[in-house]
């Protein structure tokens, strides 16, 4: 069995941001596994991965949507703490944080519309997700 | 180690339609892993793969919930592109996209009451999930 | 491949209930896995494990904002079976069920934050995780 660990890191320019990683599928190719799984998963609690559309539209979507949700600046208990940030971590709840992509002939199975998407919603700083395939 | 790969076709009568698939675990059998993995993981990005309880009830309070935390026929910025579905993709964000059942001893390992169904949000054409399973 | 699997028994004395589990990460030691997966995942259908801060302010946060997201108390359906824990369903389904936990050198492979909880929504009985790794 092969297990290879990889891990991508990100600085956004925004507080909140998606940024498309399906490309960094390049990890599948020199792992050389042709058969497997590869876990893409958020290193901090207050960003997420998920799978979804490449579309710019749908994108604002998701962000209005979360923001209706989860809204920022309210009064979260979390922020006595010194902290502002309590929405980002329900946020990226909602999206989830973690996805596994399934590989098959040595490549990321996906359907015709899949992307995989890092959503950062505390950004502006330095942070890690990790990226670990296993498989043959 | 064993890696064996299939789909699930799907093509709902409804626009939305629960559908339970946990008999499908058969390929756990045909694939001879006694211990492992299997994942679950819907292909399309207006569907989800879930587990949860198999009762009409709380089927139709899953749906009616999901129409108030992402409603359908509103103002999306996704549908400038010809689209009508935005609200289907935040409902499958929901309810996610994939799960990873365990196998243990032969058999997918699971709770009395955990039901693994394909959570359609935009049906009525052909959509696939793929079952990958690892294991020994 | 090794593949080591363990079940964690939760008994919680309110109903609603998030405990932290990441030091049962020993699990991971005791099978000797130097590189993989560890899977783990709530075998009932009202209860959830995910990956989040360990700050009592903000499990708060988590707790108010799910219950405004998905009240209990409400007419669903779920309770003309007899039930009342339809809210217990739907709470459980935004925090998600399950989460893998990468392996690297022996140890979890987590982010600073990173810490696991069971998110028991229907508690004061016995219920079951089930923790399955994978790896080398």
């Amino acid at each position: 069995m092969r297990i290879i660990t990889d891990y991508l890191w990100f600085n956004t320019k925004k507080r909140q941001e998606f940024v498309r990683i399906t490309d960094d599928g390049a990890i599948v190719k020199k792992s050389g596994v042709k058969e497997g799984m590869a876990l893409v998963s958020a290193m901090h609690i207050t960003a997420g991965v998920y799978v979804n559309d490449w579309e710019d539209g749908l994108i604002q979507d998701f962000q209005v949507w979360l923001e209706r949700l989860a809204p920022a600046g309210r009064d979260y208990r979390h922020h006595q703490t010194g902290e502002d940030n309590a929405d980002a971590h329900l946020k990226r709840t909602i999206m989830g944080h973690q996805v596994i992509l399934p590989i098959t002939g040595g490549k990321l199975d996906l359907g015709p519309w899949e992307q995989v998407f890092y959503a950062e919603f505390d950004g502006q700083r330095k942070k890690r997700v990790i990226v670990k395939v296993m498989g043959e």
